[in-house]
């Protein structure tokens, strides 16, 4: 297999659960700039929910296109860190992704069919001259390395480890939606900070309804274009702009208003069938 | 009327309600440096009260003038998105500005009466070849491209759009504070991370008073010079590093303290008259 | 005294208790640049506990070294703002670092005997152009100036002012540890965002413990390798990534398992003893 690699951009996106306490993130941008100096460096974001690679992969997939073509894009949401799980380096759609082996990456990958796939080795590793590795911290010891030398274009995906098929990785967390005649049924994936709850659902997957109704919790919502089109504390669906279902409340918090969080199931019905 | 401006810098600032979930700040970025790659990108803050512009643009009339002559500053409140409301580019004091037309930008049209104002307009977005905007992100769609082409000085701003006055502006959330010969009255505008209440007054404007006394809820206190002049737990008021009164409470929180949060209003008054 | 000074690198950076309310981290990033265009700027971290320099200094301690040589590390956690507190610009480890003179950079110097130590003078400000400082913001007024004055090679630390002895600055907040035959006391210094509780004892110091047993609170935990070296909800200690223990709870919190906090004693002992 011969991997199609973009010519590099230069720009390395981090997402990460590390939060802002404490020196994590920056320590993984001091490895960057040690390996790359004119790495331009973008955190996606730090507050994934702790321990969920599926809102991290969620996030991804829906942003890396907003990148220049031939980025890098680390995700270290990595509660096996130190135990056998693997790394996988990924080329799709013009970007390269890092991240475990922990279902993190499979959004990217179901929607890429032509994916290329690589399982860091160890002869990678020493390639790159990356020699230690803590037990706790793969971030800064072996991810922002890998994310630097693939960033400068040093490497190309295809030395650093064995071809994989899409098969062989472990898979989601989450399923995708359940498409049925008359429903479409997924989660919510990811909150804003305006308390607006972000699901899965694609809004390709309802468009052939002709009256949706959304339901989530004990509430049922329209489905309409943005927050100004109802009255303030008025509860609305709406197809975001990462193109996934989402529902708000107009000038409040959704996630307070309905006392829904991550993973709670959505349904949409089309009233007319 | 031709407008004033400065050679670029090359910097952006960003200043939203976004907070620190979700990647909505990040692909702000990538959108800039798919057009710009040479933008130096600092985020101001991403705090701001969720949909109240008036902080927003107090804090940017008092912080722009640390950053180089240049520098665009970026502003997304915008409880508006996906309406019909406008978009300005204002050029003040040297550096360039771009916010939703909803008031964020009145404390730094007010200060500057040579600002240079122009209403975005459809011509504009087709010069700078923006073409899809989604209803509900126009900081990635919108703002963040145009920030980019004027930051990498591809585009003035005059090119955008039709040059407006001043009055023809939405006007800002909170009044400009009353002055009165014995009395200055005004509010809290922003809290930072120390609990520090800061107001929308401005040093000036309470120099003339001999025996300032600062009211604030059931409170009155000094005004003084630093933290460090008053004993910890003791509440003081001072002109602050931004030139506005801030009041304080040593080595602890003033907000929690007192119980006060923006909006709260601040009364100055000469106890010599 | 000749200080022997790394060439710079051109990365700075920045560790404060500001929190990200408000545009003080921003700011002092304009100032830099204002300085020195070039400079590549990275947050360590925004969340140190609010007025408590130990925390940071732990931190600058333990992180510098991820960075590249000749890094300019600027620390402002800084109560005494406003009074007459020093500040030093110290040479250590091919780093250089500036604080105020409050204890923060004791872990530095205590680790690196060879550091060069200068205490910033009058004469040194105006070698580079720093007229103006506000009371209460040295570090957008003072530190940042410094920091990108250094960065960019402009000066030597020597040239800033006097060189002075570790034993004439200001001494750390906490005590290193007590290191006792069967036994090693030391305390939480920081907490990380997955609740994990950093104690300042250094992993050296208990290698000698053949059946090394982790006291904290009411507490006993066992001394493991990595996280998922036990059952979820299990408490474990281990020496983490930088190297100084940690006391864990498999995929949870330990901070709020124990009900711990910064400052609580923590005591390894050895029961073979």
């Amino acid at each position: 297999m011969t991997v199609q690699e973009p010519a590099p951009s230069g720009v390395i996106t981090i997402t990460t659960d590390f939060g802002h306490q404490g020196p994590f993130v920056g320590v993984m941008k001091g490895r960057i700039l040690g390996r790359f100096p004119q790495a331009r460096l973008i955190d996606l974001t730090h507050e994934i929910l702790v321990h969920w690679p599926a809102e991290a992969g969620f996030w991804l997939s829906r942003a890396f296109q907003y990148f220049p073509p031939g980025t890098v894009h680390v995700a270290v949401v990595d509660p096996g860190v130190g135990t056998s799980r693997d790394i996988l380096v990924v080329s799709a759609g013009g970007h390269l992704f890092t991240a475990p082996d922990n279902g993190l990456l499979a959004p990217i990958v179901a929607r890429h069919p032509q994916a290329g796939i690589v399982r860091l080795r160890g002869e990678g590793l020493q390639r790159l001259k990356i020699h230690h590795a803590s037990a706790t911290f793969h971030g800064r010891d072996i991810f922002a390395p890998v994310a630097a030398e693939l960033a400068a274009g040093h490497c190309r995906i295809e030395e650093l480890g064995e071809p994989v098929s899409a098969d062989s990785l472990v898979p989601a967390w989450v399923e995708e939606p359940l498409v049925e005649p008359a429903s479409v049924t997924g989660l919510i994936i990811t909150i804003d900070h305006f308390g607006n709850l972000i699901t899965n659902i694609d809004g390709h997957l309802i468009e052939r309804f002709r009256l949706p109704l959304v339901h989530a919790g004990h509430h049922a919502v329209p489905l309409l274009r943005t927050y100004g089109d109802t009255r303030p504390g008025q509860y609305l669906a709406l197809v975001n702009s990462f193109g996934v279902l989402e529902i708000a409340r107009a000038e409040q918090s959704a996630a307070e208003g309905l006392g829904l969080g991550r993973g709670a199931p959505v349904v949409v019905r089309d009233r007319t069938k």
